[in-house]
């Protein structure tokens, strides 16, 4: 692949040149052009949607570019940020089969947009059956007057230093009188060089349209959430907890190692029909509600609950947090309390029942009559989505960047294609992460309309086929194009089977597994790392649940996993191969109760193995295939290794490695590569 | 899946309502649907290209069809002709993961147009809500009412005589003086039938843009070539033979169950650089030279050439065909000899050298002077296209419907989409076959931009996996919405290394292959049906080749297998199953020499199975596995079979049955499966 160059803006009737169906529709033929590109890779759902990078990763682009006849092809790959207006262009690779292939590094935090251009070489054809008529004996005399003529042509649009050239070796074909310095000039390759860099564009085909790549900032891609509730961290027994309480804890969190506190909606909560304990429908008046039932007299979306604290308060949570190198996301969630103020003045949101009442949430025959869903079929949706879009610009304009949006799939997605690209507009940097947990086709059109993030499935992993199947398809599919997987082992509304039968070990290897195979992970705290084992009765939640009561955590109690987590943050941060998931591989390992997986970065600069004992209860052992030829390594030598956990040295070499894992010392072992010793 | 009912046509505003990436670029929100229509198949090329049918054949459409929330998808397949203007729309079928199914059948041969239209329906969810309700014992008087009002709304949207229904029903649910009589009404699926089958189509989405099917003729998915040189054809050893001695020999090509008889160029023939015997570059005044160097003093693409008859005589010959129910196929190549009169008339139209001549076709060092090709690059470009539509067009005038064109991939995609687009709006019945033998990505574009039918790489798959790999693609992938396969075991230009080696058996071998797997398929004869295997020396080609002389054949000499081809044709007619190719699957047998596949109509009532013995010098036999679960059989009972060719009765049960396959009598069986007897 040669040099990337930066070039001058080609025509723009030629960048937007039209492939075929154009002519199918058209009784006069508009174009003669003979270069066909097709299957441009990678588009999400035909260019409907952009690709998704962060800034510094790479956009590999394949194509299949061909044209009639004999002449030879050359096929260039496109690119720039939107908002430049050169392109830059480098010759793609031929592979096989008419497929071509580039690549270019997104450099800038700007969206991108690339596509391929192909062009007929009629001179490096010309060069090519010089050299096969040469070999043959045949009289060439005629041909080199050919060539000359078409390098004296090309000499018009070149550079002068490089018009030169070609004029001068232009005359020694025509002439001739030297056949075989005229032969030597004819074949050579800085001829063909200079020719091939001055193909007239006017001939070339460009794939129309071209694919937009939408660029975030990195930590759409790399980032460790922390979910907790301020309330329940008032350094008061009994008392609610503020803002100003929790600043008191995030050089915990840091020490931890995350960099997004996630706050679950801290906007007024409702009383009319306000939930007790447990979700329980008796609300007792210490009952503090439950932060989804959003709205009340002290104000909805754009307010804060006066027991939290002020504005300023929470500006000053934002500040103290970003002085530790975090950012606080807020949990946005579209639906009301009773006593919003939304109900009473924007009556049209809602939907009425006819005996004069407002319409309730409901999973009949259960009915939530203390949240209101909004009417999306409103005739006055576009009033309605204008107020929803507000929400986010106005925590925005206070300094919020990242928003974890409650169940998006609720709404519609036109709303979120529509909202997203508007706070965008105004917030470049934002990032958003859905938290809907439903089928997938659902969850990946979210992403696809411009969600940063996704909660996922990881939760209800278990096997490890399953996690060899899922990871697959989120990292080696075209989903990897748009999706990116954000792994939480808790959330306050999930505690998974196997974590309520979970020891330590079960808690450190989801963890770890989250940690590890995805690039972006969070836990609901303090219940993660204290190892909260017991559920509702019956339920897939948390018993006592944070969401309708307040907590006090004895925070440090033996067997939390703070320490665990800490060195899992901290590996994460000093290996770049942690840091996107794209590039997930799996090993093979003789145990079905060990996964093996790793990961490395483009460059090879950084090569892990991780291996996670799936069995929280018994020491597993297993031989691990190390797929050395993939590290460009060479198995006959030794290797320096260290386990990154325990920070143990040791040395590899030969096809396998025997692997053992105790679940009660190290359930996990994270294993960089390092270079050859011998 | 219900009815087929036709609908008036729905507004267009809907019909056009566009997706979501119409919103991304939108500042304000122009569209609050909530339905999303993804993954519509079969297209081809994201639409760029239609899908292709011929009269008789199903289009099965599969599409994801979703919502936010909770309400019920309803998603209807329409279709229709694009010269009707009403669509006809069928309710799809829900199969798993939110995708959906239904299916149509190409009635006239017109191209149709189909699209999906997908509804959230509320009423369907309030009915299914309601049944829940009830069963809990929930009171459900308001839900009643809530119901009554859906109700009523629609009855304003629907026929008098549901209307009145409807309201007669909304009045018992709205007074529900007697619960149980209103709770039956608003459960029944009466009610829920006409409640869905007039929604409200403003809420409906429709994908767009909707697919085009491009329609054929029936001879376009199934026909029998037979090639002939008509100069071969006289009675009189060495004499050319003209179109009046051919139609001497149509019964024969009858009774050999052919329906189209393609002839090799008819045009004068030029004299300059006129190739001799074998192809030599010395030609005696007796060589007749090779019909692809066309154009003379007789002249070019639209003449005949003198020896073979008159205009008249041609068309007397198409007309005799007729009558024997075949059609007359001509060979269209785009090429001249330097005697045509474009050379003169049209200097721009070719490449012309420093030397001031004409530049022919080269592969070097090898140069091919008595064939010029056309410069497709010159700026009289349109004109030079629509002289070379015009010769489709005057061929087709004079009464020729069926044209193999020559080399196609060497003359621009793009002149083959805009050509065979303007012959088919003259003449809808036109058929095209691209003789591309190149790469796979050329020939699909070829087939995509238009042709009918395709030349294959059948005549170098030889192995049972080979066939089945290829075949597979051919049927299986997106290839088959697209590429109508030919398979011809011979031509001029080809005589295969297993035909050079062959014996009787290895041509009735390849012959059952070509007419069984393919429901195009055809031969260059006598050549074939007589077994010629002599090749020129290190090529794979015939020796003393029919393309540069006058043959004199012995049809009926002894071994001939006239007799086995006219069966072979007599059983493709016999029997739909054979009649298209996109439904061929393949049988397990226990022998690596046997390749078995069978091939049924949608509907079952046509079920064939073959079985081949690839080798031509051994008896093979094998345990055929009988996929009786495919063909709804119950395999525990006996079915009655019938072999075609020899014409046996037998009767089959069990998982397996025994095959024996004899190359000298009976290289391949064709066994039709009857009903079950017992």
């Amino acid at each position: 692949m040669s040099k990337i160059q930066k070039i001058k803006e080609k025509p723009a009737k030629d960048v937007n040149k039209m492939q075929s169906n154009q002519t199918l529709n058209s009784p006069v033929a508009v174009s003669n052009a003979r270069i066909i590109i097709e299957n441009v890779t990678p588009t999400v759902d035909k260019g409907n949607f952009p690709v998704k990078r962060v800034t510094g990763e790479q956009v590999v682009v394949r194509a299949d570019v061909f044209t009639d006849g004999h002449d030879q092809v050359l096929a260039f790959l496109l690119f720039k940020d939107a908002e430049t207006r050169d392109w830059q262009e480098m010759r793609m690779k031929f592979l096989h089969n008419d497929a071509w292939e580039g690549s270019f590094t997104i450099a800038t935090e700007k969206d991108y947009i690339f596509t391929v251009r192909g062009y007929a070489s009629e001179f490096t054809t010309w060069q090519t059956d010089l050299k096969k008529k040469i070999a043959s004996g045949v009289n060439i005399a005629v041909d080199l007057q050919i060539g000359a003529r078409m390098i004296n042509e090309t000499a018009l649009r070149c550079l002068p230093v490089e018009a030169q050239k070609l004029t001068a070796w232009a005359a020694i074909l025509e002439k001739h009188q030297d056949i075989e310095a005229a032969m030597a000039v004819a074949v050579s390759n800085e001829l063909l060089a200079i020719m091939e860099a001055n193909m007239d564009v006017i001939k070339s085909v460009t794939f129309n349209p071209a694919v937009n790549v939408e660029v975030d900032r990195v930590r759409s891609l790399f980032s460790s959430w922390y979910e907790l509730f301020p309330r329940s961290w008032s350094a008061i027994p009994g008392q609610h907890g503020t803002f100003k309480d929790c600043e008191r804890i995030l050089p915990e969190i840091a020490r931890m190692g995350f960099d997004v506190i996630y706050l679950p909606p801290i906007h007024p909560i409702g009383q009319k029909h306000r939930k007790g304990k447990n979700n329980s429908k008796t609300c007792t008046p210490v009952d503090p509600g439950c932060p989804w039932a959003i709205g009340g007299a002290a104000g909805g979306h754009k307010s804060i609950h006066p027991e939290l604290g002020t504005m300023d308060d929470f500006k000053s949570f934002i500040s103290q947090a970003r002085a530790l190198k975090m950012e606080v996301a807020l949990d946005i969630a579209f639906q009301c309390s009773p006593d919003h103020s939304y109900v009473k003045d924007h009556p049209q949101w809602f939907k009425w029942r006819p005996d004069g009442t407002v319409q309730y949430a409901e999973n009949p025959p259960k009915k939530y009559e203390d949240v209101l869903p909004f009417n999306f079929d409103t005739p006055d949706w576009q009033n309605l989505w204008e107020e929803l879009k507000s929400i986010f610009i106005f925590w925005a304009s206070q300094g919020v960047r990242i928003f974890r949006v409650d169940n998006p799939h609720t709404k519609p997605f036109l709303l979120w294609d529509w909202l997203i690209a508007g706070v965008k507009k105004e917030y470049p940097d934002a990032i958003f992460l859905a938290e809907a947990f439903t089928r997938p086709k659902i969850m990946y059109r979210l992403a696809k309309g411009g969600f940063s993030q996704s909660y996922t499935y990881f939760t209800w992993r278990n096997t490890k086929k399953e996690f060899e199947e899922y990871l697959t398809e989120l990292s080696q599919t075209n989903v990897a194009e748009f999706f990116r997987p954000n792994f939480w082992p808790n959330t306050p509304d999930i505690l998974a089977e196997h974590l309520q039968h979970g020891v330590r070990a079960s808690f450190m290897m989801r963890a770890a597994l989250a940690a590890t195979m995805s690039s972006n992970w969070g836990i609901y705290g303090p219940a993660f790392e204290l190892c909260l084992t017991e559920p509702f009765p019956g339920k897939e939640e948390y018993n006592d649940n944070e969401k309708y009561e307040i907590k006090q955590w004895d925070w440090d109690r033996e067997g939390n996993i703070k320490d665990f987590i800490a060195v899992l943050n901290r590996i994460r941060k000093e290996n770049p191969a942690l840091q996107q998931t794209r590039n997930i591989r799996f090993a093979k390992i003789s145990n079905e109760q060990i996964l093996a997986y790793y990961k490395a970065t483009d460059d090879l600069s950084n090569i892990l193995i991780i291996v996670v004992n799936l069995d929280p209860h018994h020491t597993q052992t297993g031989w691990l295939e190390i797929p050395w030829h993939e590290f460009g390594f060479n198995q006959e030598r030794v290797c320096a290794a260290k386990e990154l956990i325990r920070g143990e040295h040791f040395s590899w070499n030969g096809a396998s490695v025997f692997i053992e894992l105790d679940p009660n010392s190290s359930p996990v072992q994270v294993i960089r590569i390092n270079q050859e010793i011998s």
